[in-house]
């Protein structure tokens, strides 16, 4: 079986409409709908599939999800000529964001990113925050710089206090989130239904601007040294594929309060690597993460705060315990981007001939403007 | 001549489209526009005043919202009759969000509140931080919860680190401007340009719980703490209303990098006052910002980040030095807001018989939930 990621594409002939990434095709997706394939799933509403983006297709919820996998699934499965009438060649396909992203959260919750960064800042007796092992610390991030794999990225300029371009350009590994469907304004999604809101996930890229970072951060977070580009994935892969590579969170340090208490096994055996121009210089795993998607998601609606389909959140850098296996260069203090260098994330799970593909996802360093 | 906000009103029997409020009634802009009154001003295309927002409107730039603007009041002073084929009685009229805000950015742009909050926590000698003279801090926010005023606000729930409903919840009086038209990803805003991207101001109450807040901050900024609603006016005065009250800013302590030089005035004198329940228990002025609207949104861009019509940046906090002149009651060192509580924020602009009238912003606080 293959991974089937969703995704929004177009040719030269075609409006943008909505696929499924198989090997070297896009299964068209509008056109199985147009033909009546999804006439009989319950809670199938308008044309979801017709549209330029997810969203719609997203507010419909898990019970739809998983049908319209099962009969794409089936078929390919039983007798894929019914569906090569919807085949579209990938290289004739051109990918366009998979949805309208309202807002995009980042969180913090690799416990060996945060520990090391913070022995950085305050030595290892004061690395982590009191609030770090209570809640997964997070803020809110600038959608609209947010752009797909492949798109160059400009070096930055700002404060730090002298004003240029920034001297510590780096990555940031992380996975992404996808909302569906939407909550309401005033009512925390509990964490047992958190994964409900889950379509989706995707490699990430946060680039980051440390030296710009180390001087605005002070007392409201990150601001120009991270909105000036994210990178993500063209393709969302369903939290359905995911499921044969679903395991346990590591040991949490503490009991959480009631409203982050995992019910069941909630992380993902992801392999993540990073390559910076050819070599890879990163290998970890999602599954270190001390806090789920599914704490993430209850914590941040603890508040009453709404989420909307389409909305991303990010786990913020994935780092591992080991040497190597650090999610970002500030972490191997060992030197930051040049421009002209491309970095690539790459993720996939796999097990007993089962793979699920991700990314990649990757971006070249322009210099900065004069 | 009045201030002539922009909005997005619909009827019980038509739909949500662009009007200008006008004492008790609102003018119809897609109706002026389906009967050729802007066929002519250069640059308007499209049919921005039918669609359910004016992000398509914010997108068509000075020019254009200028001769709009200059169309109606000529006529509402040479011969109102003309136009009251196009007058709907505000009081039949359900008004909707003036924009779709894809993302919005908070600010901390006023010394005096910056002082005042940064003495309690670090004492008057480190109060301020060493980045907050020589660049306008700010931070992203949340655009899912901004709701209009008179939305209900529900006491939001978190950590202090204890779990429950926050006992500090407070107001924030602030002053927002929208986006438009849009920027290029990888290009900054220069500042003599800054304001050729600012359609108009909102008055905009940024409601925090302050318990939350201290305990969840470090070191990536507010999230929970005030993500759980903000509301704003359903009007939007365009910068052009305001060009009578610009005012140059207060002295700035160091110069700043060059590409925060003011070239001009470029601060607006308008009265700012929150009422509690009835009764008015702040005066300030949004003269007092230390950080201009074109500085905060050459800085936003520094970086390359692109902004978007819609988008909506708030100042932050607005105080004055005098008691009575504080933008929160963190500052007022007091007491925070009851459940059942009404808070309403104002804003005019007044001389010489000419009155811009902002707001108001309200909002009820509900108990938490159970």
């Amino acid at each position: 079986m293959s991974t089937l990621p969703y995704g929004i594409f177009s040719t030269r002939t075609s409006p943008p409409r909505a696929g499924l990434k198989h090997g070297d095709v896009v299964i068209d997706l509008s056109g199985m709908e147009r033909a009546g394939w999804f006439s009989d799933v319950k809670g199938f509403a308008g044309e979801p599939f017709s549209q330029s983006t997810l969203n719609a297709y997203m507010e419909l919820g898990r019970p739809v999800w998983k049908e319209v996998r099962h009969i794409v699934v089936e078929s390919l499965h039983s007798n894929p000529r019914v569906l090569h009438p919807f085949f579209a060649p990938l290289a004739d396909c051109i990918l366009h964001h998979p949805a309208r992203i309202g807002d995009y959260t980042d969180f913090y919750s690799s416990y060996h990113h945060a520990f090391r960064v913070g022995s950085m800042f305050r030595g290892p007796e004061n690395a982590l925050n009191p609030n770090w092992t209570k809640l997964p610390v997070g803020y809110h991030g600038r959608s609209s710089s947010i752009r797909l794999s492949g798109t160059d990225v400009r070096r930055p300029k700002g404060q730090t206090p002298e004003f240029g371009a920034t001297k510590k350009l780096d990555f940031e590994l992380e996975m992404g989130f996808y909302i569906g469907p939407s909550s309401t304004l005033g009512t925390p999604i509990p964490i047992d239904q958190a994964e409900d809101h889950i379509f989706g996930l995707t490699l990430l890229n946060d680039w980051s601007a440390r030296d710009i970072q180390a001087f605005e951060y002070q007392p409201l977070g990150p601001f120009t040294a991270k909105n000036f580009q994210t990178s993500i994935s063209p393709w969302i892969v369903p939290l359905e594929a995911l499921e044969p590579f679903r395991c346990t969170l590591p040991p949490q340090k503490e009991k959480p309060a009631e409203y982050l208490a995992e019910p069941a096994s909630a992380s993902f055996d992801i392999s993540l690597e990073v390559w910076v121009n050819g070599q890879c210089v990163t290998q970890t795993n999602f599954n270190t993460l001390y806090w789920s998607m599914a704490q993430q998601l209850a914590h941040h609606t603890i508040s009453g705060c709404d989420v909307r389909a389409g909305d991303v959140m990010g786990s913020g850098t994935i780092s591992g315990e080991e040497p190597g296996s650090e999610g970002c260069l500030l972490e191997k203090n060992n030197g930051f981007l040049n421009d002209g260098d491309v970095v690539e994330l790459r993720a996939y799970s796999e097990k007993r001939g089962l793979r699920v593909d991700f990314g990649p996802v990757s971006g070249r360093i322009l210099p900065a403007l004069i």
